[in-house]
């Protein structure tokens, strides 16, 4: 396959002219043309680090051949890389999770769990019914090697008691849903824990006495997923937060549920009712609850809210989620490395999606 | 008079070694010299566009000799221009201040108005019997030429009224005691507002679905005022403040009162009663009133917090606020300038004070 005439868009070489050719699922050669004109803008395809569902899909339920499907649909979003994420259910729960996800292959990458390790007083749209402290008996039961990445909250028990059990199996943790104030995060951050969940949702606010979670997440060298579906966070906090960390901390991830792609209505997130209205998912007590952004939507929000350049929309929309997961094989539209990319127009609306060399869609 | 072998610090030039001549009140000669080595360093002299008062001495009823007393004692702190700031408090009250504050001379600037057209809902340490909003009559009867500064929240009633007469008396408008959000700072700041009163103490918080007064400081390019007394604000507050805003844009101040200076006991503050203990300034229901902070202190506390440069903290502690005031002919160590400088030993303590050309500590 080749790719004639397009503006390239590498996390790292920028944005130039030229032809990109695929010999399978590689990229074999990426030659800079230098042309005037192109039609067609080409990135990394996106990664979704952060995700419940989508189209009538639940993780919590979704079966071997639900995975499949989510993946499939995902691709229409130009997702070529995710990670299922669960929300704080029994043990039981999430390993029927891990079982039914197992060896899908496709873009799914690995399983993100999103608590139950997290703060009760933060708890979000998580069911606190699930919410406890981890053990280390507990923590060894469920990681496998499908668990990549784990929401935990710093201030919790226990928590210093399994980190380096989950370091050790290199997952990822990242820190969230957490009524913790700076002294929690600055002795987490020291402790090699470099990631924060959905900035700054669930975090304690920057005060000028204790800057806390949010005031931590600027401060020290986190890297931030950030909703940016505009309900979520404003456009001037997306655009202030682009401003304090630059291009290369931020991470885009939906958060969505199984109401995402599809009309308003009646849903559940973990066994809480969710309600979607003009897109905007809230629970009977008003707590915004995950969201219905589809990837495409939040990259194109990120470029309209801090007009970044198209070289910075591709770190934040694979590039950083891959480094910081240790997957160094894809982001990158370079000799070697896997071909998964998007096609966008110049308005970037999604065109096509190329996965492992194949267009998908 | 000529200062000898010094470390020049000049906010524009930078730091370097060399020689400082005066000729009555004026920097006649600054000569750059390389020596290897000094004793001291120079440095324009302090600038504190808020206090409320020192060392016995309250603002609302100091006599014209208290105020001489203030100026003489605030050498003592390398303060060598300040503009004593009122409280909420009737007209006549504030008109009493300005009569006995008038050609007072020396180191006093001007007045700074802090209230009475502030938001009740975020009243501090102000008393709450006076705060009111302003009409253009009672604007008019209050503002003449000594008074350079006033503190408003841009939210309340009227507020767009006033700001043209202000403006055209070349009185600068701060924002601050406000409850407003995004949308009042935005507009204030596009209507030629560019000033925060103490940020980010009696400003709504950064939230991230309405950045409010504290993200709306931080995200547009006002000067912030800023206590750096380790109490109104944390360490890491003031040093995330400094790296997001750089040191152009920030201004040390006291925000002091008369317990400043003083032992711990018992003050009053525009008619509440304040308790000082451990140098901690505050009302019977908890709320930090004022400060006990001198000028050098701060200037010392904010170069530990943040381990910026020397040129910085010159930038900080006399330059930014001299410009954003319209005063041209201090705040730098070069020829031509007012001959008001601070002699600092390398802990930063203060050796000696120079105003107008003459050794005044």
């Amino acid at each position: 396959m080749k790719l004639e005439r397009v503006l390239i868009v590498d996390p790292i070489k920028g944005e130039f002219t030229g032809d990109i050719e695929i010999n399978n699922k590689i990229i074999s050669k990426v030659t800079l043309k230098g042309y005037n004109d192109y039609k067609y803008i080409v990135m990394p395809g996106f990664v979704d680090v952060h995700t419940h569902g989508q189209k009538g899909i639940n993780v919590m339920n979704a079966s071997n051949k639900d995975f499949k499907i989510w993946a499939e649909n995902n691709f229409a979003y130009g997702v070529t890389s995710f990670f299922p994420s669960t929300v704080s259910a029994s043990k039981e729960q999430i390993l029927n999770v891990l079982m039914n996800s197992k060896d899908v292959g496709l873009s799914i990458e690995g399983i993100h769990l999103e608590g139950p390790f997290i703060n009760l007083e933060k708890k979000g749209a998580q069911n606190p019914e699930y919410i406890r402290n981890p053990t280390i008996q507990e923590i060894e039961e469920i990681i496998n090697e499908q668990v990549k990445l784990i929401t935990m909250a710093p201030e919790i028990d226990n928590f210093y008691d399994v980190i380096d059990y989950l370091k050790e199996k290199r997952v990822v943790i990242s820190l969230g849903h957490s009524s913790g104030g700076f002294e929690h995060f600055k002795r987490a951050f020291q402790s090699g824990v470099n990631r924060i969940t959905h900035f700054s949702n669930a975090l304690t606010p920057l005060h000028h006495r204790n800057i806390g979670g949010t005031g931590s997440a600027l401060y020290l060298d986190f890297y931030l997923e950030m909703i940016c579906d505009g309900i979520h966070l404003s456009p001037e906090f997306v655009d202030l937060t682009y401003k304090i960390k630059g291009p290369d901390k931020i991470i885009l991830i939906t958060d969505s549920f199984e109401g995402a792609a599809l009309e308003d209505g009646y849903y559940t997130l973990g066994g809480l009712e969710v309600t979607v209205r003009d897109r905007k998912a809230f629970l009977a007590d008003g707590t915004i609850a995950s969201s219905t952004l589809v990837f495409n939507e939040g990259v194109k929000n990120f470029k309209s809210f801090t007009n970044c350049s198209l070289q910075e929309l591709a770190k934040v929309s694979s590039y950083n989620a891959l480094r910081n997961l240790y997957i160094f094989n894809k982001g990158r539209i370079e000799t070697g490395y896997i071909a998964n990319l998007v096609v966008l127009n110049n308005n970037l609306d999604l065109v096509q999606t190329i996965f492992e060399g194949k267009r998908v869609y």
